[in-house]
């Protein structure tokens, strides 16, 4: 894919795989007899929350004309309908999918509907519902204008009766469509950016296979608010102050330093501490409220930096000293804007323009992010879009930077991060992505498979041994290993998880022990995990519990000393470095799950040549577990009925263990597991 | 694929399929870390014996020539091969296979010089060595001329040596190169036709499906020699006593009769009873051996008939007498010529020309078949070929033919048969193909794919409980009942079971019924098998036993009474009665078995609607078998803990059943079958 050359359908967001039947992935026809049904199944999904609709499309072979049969949603992004084939002969079929507009208006509109502010609930916040009716209006003119006839006519009186609502302006509860109209509605989608299933239309001539550099596959992150690092109470921190910890990040053995955005934090609706909608003076905001031309001495976007934060001569200073450490600097690039980001007013047809003119904030009926502007990736000028979001990359590669943990990244349109991480790679070598998806499975592999190296994963809320077991097992083989490499984070700022949050210090241990020895690649947000903090936010309203942490650094500055007593500052020391020493460790092909006697005690092995890495976890963070385990000993290399020496790596302890079946007690409060090297 | 339009590479054919790793049938990259060893497996197969040899091909992106390594067979023809990505960023990779002529040839002499008679062994048959030696000299003179420098003039001089060994004209008994010698030579492959590994050439621009009529999926086939059909003793068989035999087949309620080639039989080299490799005056030779323009009213060939059997008349009112007996006719097509046939003469080039000029009969060292040439489906005038063979579909397809047989299609190149079986099929809709390929999984799938609308199978050699499950377990459902309809046949000309020697009718009986219902499509090869004819041809030399039948009816005419007492006719009728009166048994789609507690019963349950059949085989052709049945009630629309009734369909008995658990015993010599029909 040359590096300047868009694809011509950039704005066709769904992507279409897995059909079946097939042969050969379409290479030769599936056989079918003469009145037969034929049921098609697919998976289709877009980036976001819009709806998607899809279609089966089918005619025989001397028809001209496609017919089609709406397709049935599954879940987990499957879908399914059925044609009949009543002639003899070679068909044609395959399948539309495009994202529905009108369709995500009638969902998004009954849940507006539903959360306004009513006599028992006075103080909802409102919902500007004549907006929304506006919004469908035009929609419903737009199917209407795709209409002849009675039903054009029809759509366009619904419309009518729409907007006639809206400038009533009084109050609306029930949904102004009935069963009726949406479905007429949807007798006229709109299909510009519809994708079409096409077997044959592979952009390679041959087989690819894309090689990255060793730290694709290992690698210890740490993730670092720069705002927090100052050493002076309250004072904002500054590249300068992250410098000076630099020394004691690298003794831990990270090798790589991950900063959440480092731009300027728009004012407009910014966040108070704790997600407070309104902030007060001196609250520095979320750093994912990208952009703020009025508060900058630069344009104030995303290759931009926070004044707080210091200069580009600060940050260069940053990477370069982080580079004496044998540390890299992984910048978050977070494709959204604060209302207040220079983009907002040069490129406004980047965004999705409201009725009223407005620009659409980010929402999920009843819940508003007034402070985040999402990114119209259906732009019109979207062309001009996608190479002003490659640049931001770029411009931040050309300054030091290869590794980059991009937020969200499936809520922006898979043909653009296709286009975009393959051609930067290929410009840049050694350069790495990290997707920050936590969403469905075929999204996740979606985007892994568009060039994403290595991705955020379900881990944190895998806890017990069949659940570990079982997800290991489809991460870590082929096909998914083929083309997705996991990152397991015990915590990140938006997930304390309720394990952590009960049970503190031993599943802290544990889940750290999981992490940096189940997957070569691992991360932690620190020094909150360091110090064990597992105070979490107060539930939302209706919620009994939230995974926020308390006093959240997404909105505050959180000073913290990661050497306090009771640190794990010198556990991760150490486990970063039984990971650089053993080679086991450094990759997640070998992963092999050994049976135990006990539901909480969990074992797995790697192995590398003669280095065999076999760790044993207490899953239970409270009781002393113990049990056998038994040992697949051809998967490591043991003759059988053979006595070996296990050393564990964590205490050094040495135990004679003889062939298959052997021992383990674990006490989550004194040692949750072992890290055994397996000697001769 | 236009009617008139051949591919430009038709002479390629190796067909490579099964590529691993690959994401998405190659649509996006695999994923790997610099200094990783990249194994690479794929399934890379030919038609025929010839041997085929595999490179993978991979370079880097900014790489302009491919780097290859050779790919070693796994067995089951996979192969794999593997490479190292010491750079950073986008690879490619392919594979490269082809029919390796020299290894062919080098394989054949060790065979050949082995298979020489000696002292030991007098009566052996000849060699002719030094023919082999010179062909063997044209191959290396081949390679040298692919090769520069030092290694071209080695080769001419192997070559040289070759022929200078075959002008001695000495006996030979060791292979007259080294290791060294076949390896040089092998670093110059001849790759003219070597196919090409592209995911992305599919030929059709979407998915797509073949239609059939019902005769497809559920046909019962009738086999008959014609030669044998006189009712005056010791006569040829004409198609008017074909006609005189129509209404006996009908009513055994058969759907397809099916004979035997009905063209001209070569005179040279004609087979004598019993395989002999002389015939005496009168014997009628193998159908198989096609062609003879000396001894024929018309060319003699593939769109000619035996004048024993009568005119294109009498075949016309033969394909009218059938129809109105509902019976089609299905012809058989072996694409092999005599040396008496007229392509022979008229083009020499479409056959293999060895160095003495003379035209290569079919061997497989040390077996002869010097009455069959095959054909050349590298020929330098393989287009006119392509065209020639498929006329001769089409001019039997005129005279109203629509059921074909096709003769070892696994000898013929699959690019041919693609092009053939689709075109074919597009001009006259309902024609069917019937794949007579005993060969490797891959390749008997490979030809369904390519267009054929059943295939033999390896039914008759599946006898065990284990082995019918799993085998049917693999060819009824998705992903190969996409693409593959199996044709289950307890007998055929060639292939008298040892089952079937050993234990006789009460095997007959069973293998009959197992055919029937197991599989939607059936045959038998008759009236031997009604006759349960049974006695096996001597074992070749060196064998202990024999599959061929005594006597064989492929070299002899055999007239048989098959209302004799005992016959199976009745029972034929009735399965053929029961099959068409119950849709269960009209396809697979449903085929489910059910657990029995004795390794000799099985049970199997069909359903279609509300039919819904069971059937339990004891497949002990000895000694009566009892057990019990545990039912998937769920497979069968049952409740649980109810009672119902089953109707033996054989025996019109009816037995009250209750649950899933129930009773059964059976007696191979009374009735080694429950065919049941549940009831309500």
């Amino acid at each position: 894919m040359p590096a300047e050359t868009l694809p011509p359908n950039g704005r066709n967001r769904v992507v279409i795989e897995e059909v079946a039947p097939t042969v050969n992935a379409g290479r030769y026809p599936v056989c079918r007899i003469v009145g037969d049904t034929v049921t098609v199944t697919a998976a289709a999904f877009a980036d976001g929350h819009d709806h998607v609709s899809a279609r089966l499309l089918y005619r025989h072979a001397a028809a001209r004309d496609w017919q089609f049969v709406p397709m049935t949603p599954l879940g987990n992004d499957l879908w399914t309908a059925s044609f009949v084939v009543p002639t003899l002969g070679m068909w044609h079929y395959t399948i539309l999918g495009w994202v529905d507009h009108f369709e995500t208006w009638v969902r998004d509109l009954e849940k507006r509907l539903a959360a306004q502010p009513t006599a028992q609930n006075p103080n909802l916040p409102p919902q500007n519902i004549p907006l929304a009716l506006r919004s469908g209006a035009i929609l419903l003119n737009a199917a209407a204008a795709r209409a002849t006839g009675l039903d054009a006519d029809t759509l366009n009186t619904l419309a009518e009766a729409l907007n006639e609502l809206a400038n009533q302006n009084r109050p609306v509860y029930n949904a102004p469509l009935d069963a009726g109209a949406i479905a007429l509605a949807n007798q006229y989608p709109d299909l510009t950016h519809a994708t079409r299933y096409q077997p044959e239309l592979h952009l390679w001539p041959e087989l690819h296979l894309w090689v990255d550099r060793p730290l694709a596959r290992f690698s210890a992150w740490y993730e670092l608010f720069p705002r927090s690092t100052s050493p002076v109470p309250g004072q904002h921190g500054t590249f300068q102050d992250v410098i000076q910890q630099l020394p004691e990040i690298a003794a831990m053995g990270f090798d790589i330093l991950y900063m959440p955005p480092i731009h300027p934090v728009g004012d407009a609706y910014r966040k108070g501490k704790n997600n407070a909608v309104t902030a007060l003076p001196g609250d520095v905001g979320s750093p994912w409220a990208v952009g703020n031309r009025h508060a900058s001495k630069g344009e104030g976007g995303h290759k931009d930096i926070l004044p707080e934060l210091g200069t580009h001569a600060d940050f260069a200073a940053l990477v370069t000293a982080a580079r004496a450490h044998n540390l890299e600097i992984a910048l978050d690039i977070a494709f959204q804007c604060s209302p207040d980001h220079p983009w907002v007013a040069q490129h406004p047809d980047w965004f999705n323009i409201r009725p009223d003119g407005s620009i659409q904030y980010a929402e999920n009926p009843p819940k508003k992010y007034q402070d985040i502007y999402p990114i119209n990736f259906e732009s019109p000028d979207w062309q001009n879009l996608w190479l002003e979001l490659r640049s931001v990359f770029q411009f931040w590669i050309d300054r030091g930077v290869l590794v980059f943990r991009v937020d969200n990244p499936h809520t922006k349109a898979f043909p653009f991060w296709e286009w975009c991480t393959n051609t930067l790679r290929e410009a840049n070598p050694g350069v790495l992505f990290l997707a920050e998806a936590f969403t469905r499975p075929h999204v996740m592999y979606a985007l892994a498979k568009a060039g994403y190296t290595q991705s955020y994963t379900y881990f944190t809320w895998r806890t017990s041994k069949d659940e570990l077991q079982s997800y290991l097992e489809e991460i870590t083989r082929p096909p998914v290993s083929d083309f997705f490499q996991p990152n397991f984070w015990p915590n990140t700022p938006d997930i304390l998880h309720k394990q952590l949050q009960d049970h503190g210090r031993p599943a802290f241990i544990q889940r750290l022990i999981l992490a940096a020895t189940l997957t070569a690649n691992y991360g932690i947000y620190g020094p909150a995990y360091e110090l064990c903090e597992n105070a979490p936010a107060a539930p939302a309203p209706g919620k009994t519990e939230s995974e926020e942490y308390l006093d959240s650094e997404k909105y505050q500055i959180r000073q913290r000393d990661r050497n306090q007593p009771g640190s794990l500052v010198p556990l991760i020391t150490q486990l970063n470095q039984i990971r650089r020493a053993n080679p086991a460790l450094q990759s997640n092909t070998t992963l092999t799950f050994h049976p135990t006697d006990n539901p909480y005690l969990l074992a797995y092995s790697k192995t590398s040549g003669e280095n065999r890495i076999l760790v044993i976890v207490n899953l239970d963070s409270v009781y002393t577990q113990g049990g056998f385990v038994t040992l697949n000993l051809e998967a490591l290399g043991i003759p059988a009925n053979t006595e070996f020496l296990v050393e564990d790596l964590l205490t050094q302890a040495t135990y004679p263990w003889r062939d298959h079946t052997n021992f383990v007690g674990l006490n989550p409060a004194t040692q949750p597991a072992h890290i055994f090297r397996i000697g001769g």
